[in-house]
């Protein structure tokens, strides 16, 4: 996509862009996680990681069933909002001297990227329902659901053990 | 903070990091929302965007309570992460040629800023909470309370109205 082009032209458009922008996303974290899990050293946050390492990959390959519903190439797009939470966990992270403080970090980071696909999933599912595309916005809501599981155990994890533990 | 330097040796020196980091963020967003309460068409979203302006700059000054009451000097750090998140708004927001369909991407994109802010101040709190601060922890609070309200405000704007319109 060029600069002032004016590319986006209509929701559809729209839509299409985002369903790339969060492909593209998704695609970074598989090769972001790998790392997070070698860092952490609470074995419950490890194999928590190693889970949505997994489910990432299969939230992938919904989005692709997307895009291919929708009658659209599977394409990524530039994120620079992807790009730039990642660098900021690794720039964090590498930081970090104690190994239950990193743990600490870890969450925080990981919870960071959760909420960036949480936003963008659930704009996706409201864009998909608005466009009269419901398949396409069950499909979404799967990975919105995941995402949001993914948050919730990423908060108890960290409020009962990993802070208490860091501190 | 230098690379590998390992300035991060306890959560004291983790929840001081993540302060700065939301405090560069906050001030980069009031440098952001001019030019998005400019691009918005529908009245009330513009007037959302002018408000939530106003509420930033009193969130500044809670942080800014923060940084005192613990004993710290007020500062920002580099935070890749809203870099990214502003980069793509006005990436995004500058392709859509349609002013409907600009008014759900500029919703999209202010949401994209307010889950951040969500994820940083919810870790904050858990942070101040487990370090003994509770004076902090109300203040972080609060921030992070508006930061939900103006979310909820927004999706209820994009699909009550706004996305029916760019559709």
């Amino acid at each position: 996509m060029g600069i002032f082009t004016y590319d986006i032209k209509t929701l559809d458009d729209l839509f299409v862009h985002q369903l790339q922008d969060i492909y593209y996303a998704e695609n970074q974290i598989t090769q972001a996680l790998p790392d997070m899990i070698g860092k952490a050293t609470d074995p419950a946050l490890k194999s928590a990681f190693k889970k949505h390492l997994a489910e990432t990959k299969e939230q992938i390959k919904r989005l692709e069933q997307v895009f291919r519903k929708h009658g659209v190439s599977i394409a990524g797009t530039e994120c620079p909002a992807i790009d730039g939470i990642i660098k900021e966990a690794n720039d964090v992270t590498s930081e970090v001297a104690d190994r239950n403080v990193l743990d600490a970090a870890l969450i925080a980071a990981a919870q960071a990227v959760e909420h960036y696909e949480i936003v963008r999933y659930g704009t996706l599912v409201a864009w998909a329902q608005q466009l009269g595309r419901p398949d396409c916005a069950d499909l979404l809501q799967q990975n919105l659901e995941e995402e949001k599981e993914t948050d919730k155990i990423l908060t108890v994890m960290a409020e009962q053990k990993v802070n208490k533990k860091a501190a």
